[in-house]
C-alpha cells in the first residue's frame, strides 16, 4: 500500500513487553511513540518526511489511527504530527 | 457519471458475508474500508487519487455517504479522505 | 438571470410522482437529488461545472435552498456542492 | 456614497404592497430579495458584480443589513451574498 | 498618531445633541456611524481606504472601539469594517 | 533579547502614579496602553512596527502578557496587535 | 533527533532549585520558560528560529509538551510559540 494525501503509513516499534512475548491487556500497554515509516502521500509537506521511506520516526502517542491491510496494522498518521525523525 | 470537484466516487468491495450471498441484518455488517476508484474531480489534490481511476484505495470506515444513480451504489469521498492506494 | 460568484442555478429534476401528475403532500415528496445546470458564477472552480450550462448534475439531497425568480424555481447551490455530472 | 472592500450597496425592490401605497405593519411585509446595485467595493470579487452598477440583483432575503445615508436606504450585502445578476 | 496594520483611526462625526451643546446621559445618546478617517494602516486592503486621509466614511455602528491619545478619542476601525466613503 | 516570529516586545510606559512612586494595589492600577518598540520578530507584517525599534506604540490594554527576562518586564505583542505608532 | 515540520525541539533550561540538587515536588516546581534549541524543522517560518542550533529561547510556561528520547527529555515546541531567542 503506498500512502496518498497527507497520509504517512507507520509501523510502530514493538514496546519491551511485546518483545519479550508477554501480551499485557489492552489498558496495561504503554504504546512506544516511535515507529518506521513506509510510505509518505505526496502531499506531505516536510521533505524529510517525504522522502523518509524506512526512517525512524517520533509522534506524540496520542496522534493517528490503526489500519489493517493485508495482515499488517498500519499507524495512520498526517504528515505534520510527525516530530522528529532518527 | 463523472466525479467534479474534490469528490472521489468509489466503488466499495463487497464483504466476504456479502460475497457467500448472506445478507446480514446492518447493524451486524462489517463495512469493508477499501474500494475501487471510479472517477475522480479535477479538484482532487493528490496526483495519485486524480489519475487514479481503476485503482484500489483505503480510507477510514467512517468517512463518506453513499449516493445511488442508476442504480449503481456509489461511495463518495472527499479526495483527501483516501489514506493510500494498492 | 445569470450565477454569480460560487453559486450554481439548477433546476431540479421532476420525481416520478411529479411527472404524472400527482402531487404528494410536502412531508412525503422524495425530492430528487440531480438537476439540470442552468447558469455557473464565475468563481465557481471546478471548469466542469463552470462551463456546465445544460448538464444533468448530482448532489446531496440535503444541500442548496430554493429561489423563484421570474416563476421559475431555481436550486440554489455552491458550486462546490456538486458532486457528479453526467 | 460608495461602496468599499467586498460590500456592494443595494436599492431594494419595492414590494407590491409598498408601490400600491400600502403600508403594511412590519411583520407582515414580504421583503423582496432582488433591488439594484447602486455601488460596489474594490475588493468584491466576481467581475460581474464589481462592473454590475444599475443591474438588477438576486440574494436570499435573510442576507444584509440596511443602512441609512441623508434620507436613502441602503441594503449592505457582502459581493459573495449575491447570487445572481439580471 | 499614524495607524498601523489594517487599523483605521477615525473621528466619529458629532450628534445633532451634541452640537447643541446637549450632553444626553450614555444609554441616551445615538451613536453616529459616520466619521473621518485620520490614518490608515499599511496592511488596510481597500485602496480607497488606505488612501482615504481625510474622507468622510460610514460603518456599522457596532463595530469599534475607542482610544484616547493626547486628549483625542479616536474610534478604532479595522479597515474591512468600512462600508463606504463619502 | 530579539523578538521572532510576529512577536513584539515592548516597554509599557509607566503611569503617572508610578512615576511619582506611588505603588497602588494591583486592582486600583491602570495601566497605560502605550510603550516602547524593543524588537519586532522577522515575520511582523506592517513594515512601519517592523523597522519601529525605540518608537512609541498604541495597542488595546487587554492585550499582551508579560514576560521577565533579566530583570527586565516585557509586554509581549503580536505584531498585528497595535493599532498605532507615534 | 531531528525536528521535522514548525516543530522546535528545546532543552529546558534548569531552574535554581535543579541546580542545587534540590527536587521539589510537581506542584511546587517552577519551570523556567527558555531553553537552548536542539533542533528546528523545514517548516519553521522564522528565520533565526530556523538556523537557531544552540541558541537560548524564550517561550510562555503554558507551551510545548515534554518528549523522551533516548534518556533525553526534549520540550517540543512549535516554532510559532518562541517569543525571543538571546
Amino acid at each position: 500500500m503506498k500512502a496518498v494525501n497527507e497520509f504517512v503509513l507507520v509501523i510502530r516499534d514493538k514496546t519491551e513487553s511485546e518483545k519479550n512475548g508477554l501480551v499485557l491487556p489492552e489498558g496495561g500497554k504503554v504504546k512506544p511513540h516511535q515507529g518506521t515509516i513506509v510510505s509518505s502521500g505526496k502531499l506531505v509537506k516536510d521533505p524529510d518526511i517525504k522522502s523518509g521511506k524506512g526512517k525512524k520516526c517520533l509522534f506524540h502517542k496520542t496522534v493517528g489511527f490503526e489500519l489493517e491491510f493485508e495482515g499488517v496494522t498500519y499507524l495512520v498518521l498526517m504528515g505534520y504530527e510527525i516530530i522528529g525523525i532518527v
